[in-house]
């Protein structure tokens, strides 16, 4: 056992603003405008507006970003955009360190509502829509969720019918579990809305299609046929006007047809690229996968400034009498340690994840052909990074809330509402648990599609590694992996480690699936819900092992002052993902328990080694003060003191 | 592997009676009582009110609860009590199902500032004092923790010098950094505090003492020399009036001194039945344990809130579209009902040991001996069980709170509050983590005393049992623990293993600071911190080991319709908590790879079996519609749609 007695030095100020570089990534200018328009805007303290007040503050909030061009970012350059998917996430996830509620609803202007128009409509729809929703002078709404269908978009049941005689779409709410339910700026701001409904030409039915039905006229009134209510006070996001609303045969010209992949021609025949009506409803939906690949980032972001307060205090404040020195800060207790480093280093983790998944996504969402492999790709990365960053945000507020005691109770220190407004998070645009389903889905068909499609080499290689896999947990422990021989530092045992895993889980789910519908006879889709905590569990791998490999990657190719702090976090980040889900590998034969045991000691040992430098880890997160406004959390005691929450 | 397909039949309405006066336990008429009044107390369904409003809202309540004579339980007959601590501990956790305000006035009023007046006053405080508070004639604070000083009391830098000549007390506050602080009653309401600081007498420090100190007059203004500010928006608990004050040279009358433990004679001179100073503080801490037990329950009853929301809403929400039926509720879901099942289990098995707690609390509190082995494990048993019952009072939150997807983030139903309300119970009243510092210096102290108090005979039997124990781990796996051969519904078992843990966890830090300090040389505290996660782990799995022997013994004496659910519910808490800690006995030699996934499955199979009776086991909890306040929980879906929730 190493019991590390040599004094580490902290991070150096050259390495820090290294690191930040490193987050700050090919984005930083994106960053470093949005910070500034967000400092611009003088974000209250906390949060003490009423409700409609607060709702009129983040409106004008979003004027405000968008005269920065940040609305039209991801927009063809002709309607002011610079076609910059990439710098649109970057720029989205750096407004998670402000107001959540301005985040949320930039989210829903422009990512949302902007990005339904740019990417289902056609030449028309962005001449008449695109430069009035970058600026906020059309606010709208994306109106795709109803009360029934949280996250099943497929069997919504709004209709629109196609009347050929008057060339118009009828949009109708057949029942009151098919309103359109949790749509925000429908409560207060918005004048139109992307509607999603189920298209009937002539009797047909056509499936999803999305229509831009107008809401509200200029002073602000309700449209005829149009039903809205305000879905009521939330846990957070006060700040957005979330309603619910109901079509009473509410006509619309046919041109309000978002057409790209589907339309209805002059003569009143339905058209479209896609023959299949399930691969054109993927299409459509995978087309608005941005707001996922958003919302990971925004997590992240959150977590950042929980653990920037919490790691500061925790710094500042000395716990008296226990018996060491009268002097020594919280931050000195391993149980403090262990609860935020972790977390640190999985944030840096996290981020080199969604910067890959962000430049993958930029590379594929302008191609032409829609339903790639690569698409497919990174839709299921965007869901499963979701899922994880965002649990991920959770465990760090709450852990970083408690790290700060009392102090952390006060509404002042921000860790209400930066729990409160982001809680949602989890469960919206797509359940966490849902989202990882769909992750083992692919990981399923990509499973099956690997052996249906291999030639003979290919298929060798497979077999050779998943052999391996198997021999492993077949023949019980090797003594490879025990105390004296595993490599915990070492790059490629941590990989080799986390695809062991991945592929072991994919490969036992996927015979016993085989298992349940072939000997037993169940029903496919009954199968996997048989087999849900299995299918989680392969999900949550496949992304762990994912994060981990973009991580070392970058780690790997970094040269500089910072190096020493990033091959540490990168270790920290493996051997903690390895620590929690550690019953796994034991039970699997892959690691022997002297080496498990010896893995948690390791962990202890890194955060011993990284605990000098946790100032300057959050410090390379870049959080202004002005954006933080948590008095335990300012850069210097002075700042806290000039905030009025006194000197203790 | 078992693939449960008999359809199993939901517990019947006999059984959930039974299953309810089970967990109404020996004081059920109390609760029937509490729950009844805080029904008539008609509460608001969501927190509409401003602060000042609803704080004085809270007091009103806390006079109407006043008036059924909960406030005065626990004190003598003579002033209108019945010396029932347990009864007033039982009251207490009914009011957490509640509003969690008027729960924390309770606790300021009648358990804090009233035990106090209590347990550290004498005949002739009880004489002045007791009925007026029980009344809340005479609203007070307690004034214990200083900004500098949460977890820490003694250390408190408050001063109460005593001049002779006058025959008076000086209360002052040295420093900024020593005003009270987070004082409950302090910002508003309260007239007086039980003041708690260092007692100077003719210059000698005697250590902390308590003293009555008026802070406001019949009219609510501060007297000379007390300054009060309000702490400040909190993350929730914005019904109680928390302040800071700060004291500058406050005379009080000489018999304002809670002399149970120590007095300053008429001639000047300090007395005390306690010799120690040690000793003495501990004994007056000690009294004040009932705030730890009556959170724990206030915990368990928290989480039994947000468990019956889920439940009842996962039971009626329908997901369509998944492939299954049209018609398949959440808690058919392998994951809603993991999430749901155990966290429920857990709430019954916790009940129990707080039962036992509160007995043995209620039996050696009247004691006059002061500081015996029996009343310090009491204190023990007090923290830990505060410390897993508040974290598993978060865990059921969250989990409860996503399980409900949006609904859930709705203020109406309710988990915004919950969880805003009693997030301060986990750093509150004693933050966790130290807490489970303190039950792990408890074991190692016991450890230590019985190797240098037992005779030979206890001796050999103390040590045949860690042999064993120590056998097992060098020997590494013995065969006995592997699929076949596990008895995972077996009490007897469960038992063992939890036993096991916790004595191969306690036996392994000792040795580890014997090594620490004596080769290392290192400084016994420091020792302690440097092994923080390994005496927290002691800890917990001793606590778990006290739960499940506390619960397994409640069952067996069970005989009636509900024992095969009560069974189940006893094995479904051992083998989730083996689930989830399992990495350890994996790595300890006493399960085996095989063993530890066979006991994965037996939790989902329990999960299955359980799963019919969800709704009855929630309604065991007897949580009335009124109090639950959440639409989307309610008994029935006529209240539901009456309350205005819609019909989705």
């Amino acid at each position: 056992m190493t019991e590390p007695t040599a004094v580490i030095e902290p991070i150096s100020p050259a390495a820090v603003a290294e690191l930040r570089a490193l987050l700050d990534g090919p984005h930083a200018e994106v960053r470093r405008y949005t910070r500034e328009v967000l400092c611009g805007l003088d974000l209250p303290a906390a949060d003490g507006l009423d409700r409609d007040a607060y709702r009129d503050q983040v409106l004008e909030w979003l004027k405000g970003v968008a005269k920065t061009g940040a609305g039209s970012r991801s927009f063809p350059s002709r309607y002011g955009g610079e076609s910059d998917a990439g710098g649109s996430i970057a720029g989205f996830q750096t407004l998670g360190h402000g107001d959540l509620s301005l985040l949320v609803k930039v989210g829903v202007q422009f990512g949302l509502f902007g990005g339904a128009v740019h990417r289902l409509g056609t030449e028309k729809h962005h001449a008449r829509y695109l430069a009035d929703i970058a600026s906020v002078e059309l606010p709208g709404a994306f109106a795709m969720s109803e009360s029934s269908h949280g996250s099943d978009v497929r069997s919504i049941r709004t209709i629109a019918r196609y009347d050929a005689e008057d060339r118009e779409f009828v949009i109708h709410t057949p029942a009151e579990e098919n309103r359109k339910d949790w749509i925000g700026n429908a409560a207060r701001h918005g004048k139109v809305a992307v509607v999603f409904a189920q298209l009937d030409v002539a009797g047909e039915a056509r499936g999803v299609h999305a229509f831009v039905v107008p809401l509200r006229d200029d002073d602000g009134n309700l449209l005829d046929g149009v039903e809205i209510e305000d879905c009521g006070d939330k846990m957070g996001l006060q700040g957005v006007d979330n309603g619910r609303i109901r079509f009473s045969a509410v006509r619309i010209p046919r041109e309000n047809l978002l057409d790209r992949y589907g339309t209805v021609d002059d003569d009143g025949s339905y058209r479209s690229s896609i023959d299949s009506p399930g691969a054109r409803f993927f299409t459509m939906i995978g087309a608005l996968v941005q707001g996922r690949i958003s919302i990971a980032g925004a997590g992240i972001a959150v977590a950042r400034n929980a653990l920037t307060i919490a790691v500061r205090w925790g710094e500042r404040r000395r716990q008296f009498g226990t018996g060491l020195d009268m002097d020594t800060p919280l931050m000195d207790y391993l149980t403090h340690q262990r609860r935020l480093l972790p977390a640190i280093a999985e944030s840096f983790a996290l981020q080199a994840a969604h910067d890959h998944l962000t430049a993958e996504y930029a590379r594929v969402v302008g191609e032409e052909e829609t339903g790639t492999e690569e698409q497919r790709a990174v839709e299921s990365l965007a869901a499963g990074l979701k899922a994880v960053s965002t649990w991920h945000m959770l465990r760090a507020v709450q852990d970083a809330r408690e790290c700060c005691g009392g102090k952390g109770y006060l509404a002042e220190n921000r860790f209400a509402s930066l729990r409160n407004d982001s809680d949602v998070f989890v469960t919206f645009e797509g359940d966490n648990t849902v989202l990882l389903q769909l992750v083992a889905k692919t990981l399923l068909s990509e499973y099956a599609s690997q052996f249906e499609d291999l030639d003979a080499v290919g298929m060798a290689r497979t077999l050779s590694t998943r052999q391996i896999s198997r021999w492993l947990s077949e023949t019980g422990p090797l003594g490879r992996f025990t105390r004296d021989d595993v490599e915990l530092r070492d790059g490629a045992w941590q990989a080799q480690t986390l695809r062991f895993r991945e592929e072991r889980l994919v490969d036992s789910l996927a015979r016993r699936l085989r298992r349940l519908t072939s000997s037993e006879g169940m029903d496919p889709l009954r199968a996997l819900s048989h087999c849900q905590d299995h299918a989680l569990a392969a999900a949550t791998a496949h992304i762990e092992r994912i994060v981990h490999e973009q991580f070392a990657a970058r780690v790997a190719e970094h040269e500089g002052e910072a190096r020493e702090a990033l091959d540490r976090l990168r270790d920290l980040y493996a051997l903690s993902v390895v620590e929690r889900g550690r019953a796994w590998w034991l039970e699997h034969g892959y690691l022997e328990p002297d080496a498990a045991k010896e893995l948690q000691k390791e962990v202890n040992t890194l955060c011993r080694e990284l605990r000098p430098s946790a100032l300057g880890l959050v410090e390379a997160f870049g959080i202004p003060d002005a954006l933080l406004r948590a008095p335990i959390g300012m850069t210097s005691p002075a700042a806290e003191q000039h905030s009025g929450a006194g000197t203790d």
